[in-house]
């Protein structure tokens, strides 16, 4: 007799067909006597289709309208899962961003969720309907529709869930958990049971495409419990909640890598106070976002400053830092395309010691050359040469034992 | 400096090319000063498309749910619309339906207009924005999608055009006006310069397709002039406005034609108070739309009744006459499906004499035999073989010389 907010991704409505097993999966928890709110993404593809279109418009599509073009493919697949459940003697109703309403502000393409009614949709679960919401879409003060970003589904199915104070929300997806590592790359990656928000987000923010990481953390300031799991099966997937003293007993939860980004180096800068922030002025104007930051300790009023920006902006950001090195008298810069950042993550970090160095004698067996390093709370990550990102995975993996169920070790 | 409502129908906006065409014939307007609304059907086909989905679905597609999915065609067009003008330097914005608002009833699928806010509008059209509006569709007193039913773009267009007290509202199409005939029966059908609603009205009901007939009716209860004419061209079109006195001299302007009709004739109904309406109540029961009804004098109390609907329905209107028939006591019930309704169509009619003479003469020159007659103050309609409707509508245009000019003629 919960309520329970279920999300699926384009995978899972990728066709007609698909779309009526959904209708049946969620038909499976309304006759458990569950209501059920069902948040959509379009139907896969359909989002690149419809940025094609409006490319072969015009290269730089204006964003409000880019957003009115794209808010259509939900609008589809939430109309067919609705014909979908009544089409099994069932009662549905598709609701829009606009109708729910989900207020967002008006940062069009990646606008954030201020405020979600409640009001019509528990009107419409009170009638026993299934509700059908589209994902990914919002509403500003205006009335103009926005679109919240990549996977924005995820985002509009968790702030549905905290709104409505949902037991749970169950995002579907075409993998069957978060794993250890990617298995891709890991043949002994393993499926986690449970995973902490903070976890969740730096493996997202890794890399880790299960979960939008604006997702996590609307679940985590709410509090709003995630089940990750596959549509095609029954398995149980994996749960994101907030942190739990058992869960520290867990050092490493697993293995993360980033194969996005760049390194620029300049080389002997004056070290005076505002050296930093004049370097990275320029990339911050033209909003490239800059990751790692690493300044060493200086010797003799000198010193290197290295920092990471994603690929696509290499070129761009290489330019803008020559130009101000020069003004501030750093002697050059340097800059390699050929890395990729290795990680490892777990909040059992905080209070265990000699983690690093675990980590850094595990890839030194490798002769993996450790570039830089940057560590936080619950995670250390390591910028490598890029040809050994898949090597230093495994060797992570197996040096922290991430293949065995630490719920069985205990 | 006025302000024009420009409609683009399907094949005017089929492809990003058509709609970057008609984003350029729309901001020709716009350089000469005018304030444009341009109000958008979906792109050729796409309408189509979305109900082979939903069918796909269901053979019986929920009407609320089609219409959230309909909806989406427009949606895209006027989005890619915008998109198409602002690449071109200008300043455009897209509005959906409940954006605007334009307030309808709740018959999904063939909802009625009841208002149309202005607010919106006028507030982009003073910020010197194109404004396009998606065709179409409307918003229910509960925030619910509806859609007008085919061809509904037009009707959208022409509320705007009442409502913002346009100018006149054009609406663009793939044929450059109405002529007095179809020009696929009769080559010598000509382009007319102008039409009464009355006749627009008459024309639009036996077939002609230009315009819908629910925009027709609104544009003569609000008065707002119509020009039909086509995107493809730059030619002046038809326009279609209130009747004046000049029209009269013209007896006859068009010629129309529908085969989609079949009649349906009950023989020796003993003639009582009340017989018609027995015997059609079924029909109105079934929502099927009788259309001509014929009674002749009755003779000994006797009497036959005929009349026509539409053909899908005949074999479910078979059935439900002959039910009703044997309860009466009427001797049988005769169906045909091989008919064709041709008719003349004209204000002039009101002050000539032997108009419907000349008709029949023409047909009878030709051996056309006359099943049923019916007539209106700016019609006559004739039953007639259905193989013999194209030579019947050019003796026709023949006959009333409609292949001249009138204007020339004085």
């Amino acid at each position: 007799m919960a309520l329970i907010v279920q999300k699926y991704g384009g995978t899972s409505v990728a066709d007609i067909e698909k779309i009526r097993n959904v209708a049946k999966r969620v038909l499976d928890y309304y006759k458990k006597g569950h209501k059920v709110v069902v948040v959509l993404s379009a139907m896969a593809g359909q989002t690149d289709n419809l940025i094609r279109l409006a490319q072969e418009m015009t290269p730089q599509p204006d964003p409000r309208e880019l957003d009115v073009l794209l808010a259509t493919g939900e609008q589809v697949s939430v109309a067919l899962f609705a014909l979908a459940v009544k089409s099994m003697g069932y009662n549905a109703c598709s609701l829009l961003g606009f109708q729910v309403a989900i207020h967002t502000d008006h940062l069009y393409g990646k606008a954030h969720i201020h405020e979600v009614d409640t009001e019509r949709i528990l009107k419409e679960l009170e009638k026993n309907k299934i509700v059908a919401i589209a994902g990914f879409q919002g509403m500003d003060e205006k009335g103009n529709i926005t679109t919240l970003g990549r996977g924005g589904s995820d985002t509009t199915a968790v702030a549905l869930a905290a709104a409505l104070n949902a037991e749970v929300c169950e995002i579907f997806t075409d993998v069957n958990g978060v794993y250890t590592t990617d298995p891709n790359v890991c043949p002994k990656a393993r499926k986690l049971e449970v995973i902490s928000y903070d976890e969740m987000l730096e493996m997202a923010s890794m890399g880790a495409k299960v979960l939008q990481i604006r997702a996590v953390e609307f679940a985590k300031k709410f509090g709003v419990p995630i089940q990750v799991r596959s549509t095609f099966t029954s398995e149980r997937g994996t749960m994101v909640v907030a942190e739990t003293k058992d869960m520290e007993k867990v050092v490493v939860s697993g293995v993360a890598y980033n194969k996005n980004e760049a390194r620029i180096t300049i080389k002997k800068v004056p070290d005076k106070p505002g050296i930093a922030a004049k370097l990275l002025e320029p990339m911050f104007k033209a909003e490239i976002v800059v990751d790692m930051i690493v300044q060493n300790t200086s010797e003799d009023g000198i010193t290197d400053l290295t920092f990471t920006v994603p690929k696509a902006d290499f070129y761009e950001s290489m330019k803008r830092v020559s130009d101000v090195a020069k003004e501030i008298g750093a002697e050059k810069v340097l800059g390699d395309e050929n890395i990729a950042k290795v990680s490892i993550i777990g909040v059992g970090m905080r209070n265990h010691a000699g983690i690093a160095q675990k980590m850094f004698q595990a890839l030194a067996n490798e002769n993996i050359n450790i570039m830089m390093i940057s560590t936080s709370e619950i995670k250390i990550s390591c910028v490598i040469e890029e040809k050994y990102t898949e090597l230093a995975v495994r060797v992570l993996h197996d040096a922290f034992g991430l293949e065995n169920d630490p719920q069985e070790d205990r």
